[in-house]
């Protein structure tokens, strides 16, 4: 393929692209193919001679689409948000064709440098602690990881080296593998999966904390298993609170756990991946006070800030912290200005060498949106302003949602419409007896089930997955099955919620009389 | 951005990627830039209110540009190439537009299946063992990671947790962590730094092996190894061996290393980053001899199979070691398809749980290349054929050049131009008696250096970066500081490393001169 054919195939591309997304609506969310469907559509071997771009392209509709899970629906409420925004999408061409690979400042200074500030940027919008600002502080700063898994793990690997450190030097007696047996770290027992993972990898202990019934956990749960187990001789080294966990989000109560971990020496990591976004709202913002207390902490811009994946943020108080528990230095990976104490060298910051240049992501869509139209789109208002067709088709329901919503809404207003669209899927479930919340709803999150068994409930849920009109998945609160209902796409909308509610309802009617429940209300 | 301005934008882009690519040559490789340089030209702080698209634009060449390494244009022969191609770019934007989250089969079945067929296209054009085809094999296939260094930690890791079950089973009064210290694992001097680290980040002791006059580690040099440590007490469980290593391309022995881990039941993991790609054409697959014994093999195609980073391909022999050694499985993450063993799962084959739909780039690639076309590329005849304008302004340059090569010619046909390239380069060196080559150059890479001391060669280096019309680095064999060349870029042609070369030995000879060292010939 030489240039002008690339000229051509990727403005037809570009326009491909503005097409699946425009109509994406219209599409199942959820594929209907099983097990193994595309290994019979495309040959079993790579062709030997090349092959037309037009054939190539005409598969991506034959093979690609009927298999895809539409994350970018507005009927996808499963997991949380991918985020996706034309300027993300813009810069990461961009990306993709500088295709630096940026492990060190020489490999390409912009890589790094835009990295740094755009980080600052970030940790400003958040009104993080100086101490985590580059620019200002003169030990901490941010890093794009790829995964809030990698965040975390690298924070545990990070933590894992300095209490080693600590404890040889205060306890020359010890050996390292003597040190490494006794260690523990803690976190909730909602926590999001990789953070298992991350102990398993370290080769480390990890207690899962129980929580109170909001699913957060608090300061003196965690105080006591840290005593009890020092008293068993044990070391703890780390603690990875979450600020809206996975199955409902539910923020542990980081200003009770924070002076715990700063007085006993445990590095406390915060993990934020889905609600940190949020917190560049004011209103929002207090939920991640106590930040303060925190050694290392992450959010996904790639779920709710217009990011596309993979785009995840991690600032850290101390760098040294980091570059000390992976440095190894060949002389091939070396430049002139290492030494300064004036560059950053990512590599040392992160598992892998290799990184793309991720925070031209960040430049474009926080320059295209500024720092309001982000704070709008997290509360959900841009499509009313922007999109005017749209907002003329919805006027009609607004103004019969603003009939039942009465004197909420001043609070509304405030709250923001994207956690606007979860309050208000509440409010119909809430509406319905048959039904309740399982969980606050503080963000773009309800949790909800049918009162009655686990067993029904995993009926409805299989009964929406093969009907996929709407795409959702469950999760385990107390022994509970529940319903996770996560506003996700750009473009969801009141009238989307309405609907996804009434084929719920339909689904969940239809089960109970099958079940001979008895139908409330 | 609405989606008729991302229409716009997303054609200007395309166009200003393609001026990018095809005058890159014009830009100066390294940039001329201090640390700290961009801080300066952009704000502080976020825009609160959106900005023009155009601004944003205009600051790609004011902002971005003057600090980039061009890691594409042919004046760069740093580290390893980064594969770039334009079926790749536009790949890479539907996987932006789709922007699913394939952690697992439900995520996105074709995120998932396609990956699994790619990689079994790809292990059939090396000629894997059927073993590590997951079509034709029980247990065994492929996996896409984002870079070596996750390939190699993942593989240390299943080893890890395999021989701790192994020992544990057959020693039942033996602990954990007794184990875990008792472990040891085996890697050349000259392995890529990336091993040492996986090994620091699992925990486990690492040993560096030394190598024969070739920097190639040999079969009884790791046996004595083992056998001594065995009589210590230690575990051995892994050994990294390399096709291909950073410094100097050398090939571990893999056909003496791996019958002595499979007959110590150590897992062997075979990283070839840089010259799996090569492994494609007949000629250089006997190399690749030996992975029969192998327990996983890694390579990245994103390196030098015309796939833009990042794409590293990894196989392993029993899936199931990597999913034993990872599987945290909590509900909301748990779909329909898992329990029937069709699905694969490929959060439980990495460190990551979210991933890109990466294989959608090696499809594309492929099928526009064909394996006739991937083949060519790497024996770089490509240009000759598709380019004509190109091969019009070369055939004076050929013409001279094969008067040169007389009857080397059917050898160097077969060889390949990319690596004929890098012989061509050998030859310039090897006819100017103040040079000499310091390793066998087998692929695109040329170690040589000034005859002389480490000093004269690091000032050498010193003004080529300085200059910047031309990017290395060093590498370091047998306390030797050592220039590498490497035939990067898709569009280095033979014009280009001649200019490099007269640069480099003009360079040289006013070192010389100025050091009054004598100057021959």
């Amino acid at each position: 393929m030489d240039v002008a054919e690339f000229r051509r195939r990727g403005k037809e591309m570009v326009d491909y692209i503005a097409d699946y997304l425009e109509n994406i609506e219209q599409r199942p969310v959820y594929p209907d193919v099983e097990p193994g469907y595309l290994r019979n559509l495309i040959p079993s071997e790579a062709p030997v001679e090349p092959e037309d771009y037009n054939d190539i392209i005409k598969d991506v509709e034959r093979v690609i689409m009927p298999g895809i899970t539409h994350w970018h629906s507005p009927h996808f409420y499963a997991y949380f948000a991918a985020a996706s925004s034309y300027p993300a999408m813009l810069a990461d061409m961009l990306c993709g064709a500088i295709g630096c690979i940026g492990f060190s400042w020489a490999a390409s200074p912009a890589c790094t440098e835009l990295e740094t500030v755009m980080l600052d940027w970030l940790g400003k919008m958040l009104k993080l602690p100086e101490c985590f600002i580059a620019g200002t502080s003169g030990r901490g700063g941010g890093v794009i990881q790829g995964t809030a898994s990698e965040a975390t793990l690298i924070a545990l690997l990070a933590a894992r080296c300095k209490v080693i450190n600590r404890m040889r030097a205060s306890n020359p007696q010890l050996s390292e593998s003597e040190i490494f047996s006794k260690l523990v770290s803690y976190t909730s027992i909602y926590s999001h999966s990789s953070v298992e993972r991350a102990a398993l990898i370290g080769g480390v202990t990890m207690k899962k904390v129980s929580t109170d019934k909001n699913f957060a956990v608090r300061g003196e749960t965690l105080k006591k298993m840290i005593e009890e187990d020092k008293a068993a001789g044990l070391i703890p080294f780390f603690v990875c609170a979450t600020l809206g966990t996975t199955p409902s989000c539910a923020f542990d109560r980081i200003t009770e756990l924070g002076p715990i971990c700063n007085e006993e020496n445990i590095w406390m990591h915060i993990d934020a991946a889905y609600a940190g976004s949020a917190f560049i709202c004011p209103e929002f913002r207090p939920l991640l006070n106590g930040i303060e207390f925190a050694d290392s902490f992450n959010f996904n811009p790639h779920k709710w800030l217009l990011i596309n994946f993979d785009c995840s943020a991690m600032w850290v108080k101390n760098r040294a912290d980091l570059i000390g528990a992976f440095n190894v230095d060949p002389l091939y990976l070396k430049h002139e200005n290492q030494e300064s104490g004036l560059v950053t060298d990512y590599r040392h910051w992160q598992i892998p060498l290799g990184r793309r240049f991720r925070s031209l992501k960040m430049w474009f869509v926080f320059r295209t949106y500024g720092i309001q139209g982000l704070q709008t789109y997290i509360r959900k208002k841009m499509e009313r302003r922007g999109e005017e067709r749209r907002g003329e088709e919805r006027r009609g329901e607004e103004r019969r949602g603003e009939e039942r919503r009465g004197e909420e809404r001043g609070e509304e207003e405030r709250r923001g419409e994207h956690v606007s669209l979860a309050k208000e899927f509440e409010k119909m479930v809430l509406a319905d007896e048959n039904f309740e919340i399982c969980a606050e709803v503080i963000m773009g999150l309800v949790c909800f089930r049918l009162k009655g068994s686990n067993e029904i409930n995993q009926k409805l849920l299989d009964r929406i997955t093969k009907l996929r009109e709407i795409h959702l998945v469950p999760c385990q609160l107390e022994e509970r099955f529940i319903l996770r209902f996560a506003i996700c796409a750009r473009t969801t909308e009141l009238r989307h919620i309405q609907r996804a509610w009434s084929h719920i309802k339909k689904l969940a009617y239809e089960i109970l009389q099958e079940s001979s429940h008895c139908l409330k209300g």
